[in-house]
């Protein structure tokens, strides 16, 4: 039984220029860190992501959240936990706040993730295996899926599950390979023209096979000069992605991307704001074959559901402390495969949660092992920090999700 | 100069089953209020509408937002307030929590408010004089219309106000007759049937010539009986609307609005998830000729976009204590002109702002002027309440935006 709560705003500075992208010129890693206190002597640990400024207001919307769950059994909680979860992110006053976006989902988010380590920890088994494990009827009961009855009932949801279960076994491989990751940290936006290409030679000299660079630069001569630079050391073989982090508006969009099609990027990400559906659309028919990728600031499955209707993201980020915590991301992992569109979660340093939630997505629901971001930044707060080797994740052991950081003193 | 800020967090509990609807079953009116005190002795008043919990949210990151204009001129900040507002809705960290939308969005709503309330105090004037005292570029000024560039550039929305300019003479006479209302009050969700009929019957006799309903109960026969009873006793020639305060799904709402063209409703409101622009649109198309109204919700213009984009919406209810303020409800509208969709905006008791920006909308936008909503609960906590005689708004004459509230003791 939960007997207590706790919640903590934990600011971490990062280095130099280390987080910087076309946006975000000065972000300070952050966390709202959710602790769910078992009687049992166990601790459920969930996290919300921010940049800093407003992380306060983040927990203390996750105080209301928690506070609610005092008293709950965590096995009786989860066995019907999409039902919870509607009630809590449908929250009569509350939701006005949102509904389902900004300050009360993000909230919501670290609530969950704490909700699911518990659960893991109770068992004793790491996170991907408690979700494997479990059948198809007991994870779709952990779901909301209300608002997407159009495109997924609860029962196409578990056939969709059932679908993939006589070769679920061939894919569990990759928990002694590892899954791939791809490097975010060589060509952070306001790091030098030499220091991006001294980073890509040790990224590739690290093993890694794919890599991101900022973009979105107000002279769009410095972002294809650099992109450049990127190819030319990576070579032909290496994933190369670009990153605008919204800073685009359409006009302008459509016409960089159309000259950076030249270094063949793998995708273009969060070319512009990503509320608007119907730009992507736009600019994804004006730009093909370059794809897009976008999700990490799409707040909610009803948004992820629009962009996969219209077919504009070729690559969906959706981020575990964005939506609301380990369920939406489900919630869209599986709208994702249903239009057969790959999901390569946004990080930003939170691979410690997302590390679990890829190999759920590969194993048991047939998602492509593509490659997971890896952002180190904060590694060194985490107690069981991912490994990466040779560019790959070492599958985690330890039970939960990998998301208790190290106590203060 | 702006020397000093104030934020307070007001909550009205509301009588009996007041405010209630179909999601919110048991709202607390309450109001995030921003005061920018003015070394000249002015205060400048903004408000932010919640329904009670998390209004200190709304509080807390209006007091952020408010903190960066002391030592401000409010003259000079008005000249140039697109970019300001720009600036602020991408506070480099804050923007995180959103972005332009949730708890910081609300919060920036109340300080642009109050910035727009001072501006037109300190000339001695009521908001909606102040407005349409402006030239199209003063007004274009103080818009931020970035993310907009595909639809709407700065040069487009100037050419559109100055298109207006020559017929605005004849339609100022509506300052004299007054702005229509409409009354919400007639059918909250908890009402009983005999309170709705005579509610109904209340308000034909005040002179109200347009009403609405809530619906959205999750027995549909109860939302056709209710609807009927209003038809009934209001007579064919007064506009019944349903809201269904997005309550429904897809399917749901396919089936029940098909049922309900039988009253022939002037609209059916907020049928699904706010952000489900394209459900929206097959719904729309799906029961044509019947007219979908949406947008208390809708947070910011970038989505009213695809809203407006797509054609799913008829009305559009911007709301601007939801988007970011006076600002961006004039950019919406503007959006709405180009479209030829009506900008009818979501009260939730806020006519006191909103009777300002109908008379602007109309006379200096030609914008046609349909109605304003009316929701009375919280009149008698304004100093200068609005004012409604024969279901009319009567002009209000106050200098400012009409958001003071009466000072607790």
């Amino acid at each position: 039984m939960i007997k207590s709560i706790k919640i903590e705003d934990r600011r971490y500075a990062l280095d130099g220029s280390a987080g910087s992208d076309a946006i975000h010129r000065d972000p300070i890693y952050s966390y709202a860190v959710t602790s769910l206190v078992d009687d049992s002597g166990v601790t459920g640990t969930g996290l919300a992501f921010t940049l800093g400024e407003g992380n306060d207001l983040v927990c203390k919307a996750a105080q209301y959240y928690a506070a609610k769950l005092v008293g709950r059994d965590i096995e009786e909680t989860m066995a019907n936990f999409g039902e919870l979860f509607k009630q809590l992110s449908n929250d009569q006053q509350f939701r006005w706040l949102g509904p389902h976006k900004g300050v009360v989902h993000l909230a919501l988010a670290s609530v969950t993730n704490a909700c699911y380590d518990l659960w893991a920890k109770k068992r004793g088994v790491p996170l991907w295996k408690l979700l494997i494990d479990l059948s198809p009827a007991e994870i779709v009961a952990t779901l909301d899926l209300s608002y997407l009855e159009d495109e997924l009932t609860q029962q196409q949801a578990i056939e969709l599950l059932k679908g993939q279960e006589s070769t679920q076994m061939s894919r569990e491989a990759i928990l002694q390979s590892g899954y791939p990751g791809y490097d975010t940290s060589i060509g952070w936006f306001n790091y030098s023209d030499e220091k991006v290409r001294e980073n890509c030679k040790k990224a590739v000299a690290e093993g890694f096979t794919a890599m991101k660079l900022k973009v979105g630069s107000t002279d769009p001569e410095r972002d294809i000069r650099r992109a450049h630079i990127v190819r030319e050391v990576a070579g032909d073989n290496v994933k190369v992605m670009l990153d605008a982090n919204q800073q685009w508006n359409l006009p302008q969009a459509i016409s960089i991307c159309n000259k950076l099609k030249g270094m063949n990027p793998y995708w273009i990400e969060e070319p512009t704001h990503p509320d608007d559906v119907l730009a992507h659309k736009t600019l994804a028919d004006a730009i093909a074959p370059v794809k897009l990728a976008l999700g990490e600031h799409v707040p909610n499955k009803i948004i992820f559901k629009n962009y996969l209707q219209t077919g504009a993201a070729s690559f969906i980020q959706v981020d575990a402390v964005r939506v609301g915590g380990v369920s939406e991301f489900i919630t869209v992992s599986l709208l994702c495969k249903k239009y057969g569109v790959p999901v390569v979660p946004h990080v930003g340093d939170m691979g410690q949660l997302h590390q679990h939630l890829v190999l759920f997505n590969h194993i048991a629901m047939g998602h492509e092992a593509l490659f997971l971001e890896h952002i180190p930044h904060l590694q060194k707060y985490f107690e069981n920090p991912v490994q990466i080797v040779n560019g790959v994740y070492k599958t985690p052991q330890q039970p939960g999700s990998s998301c208790d950081l190290i106590a203060l003193n």
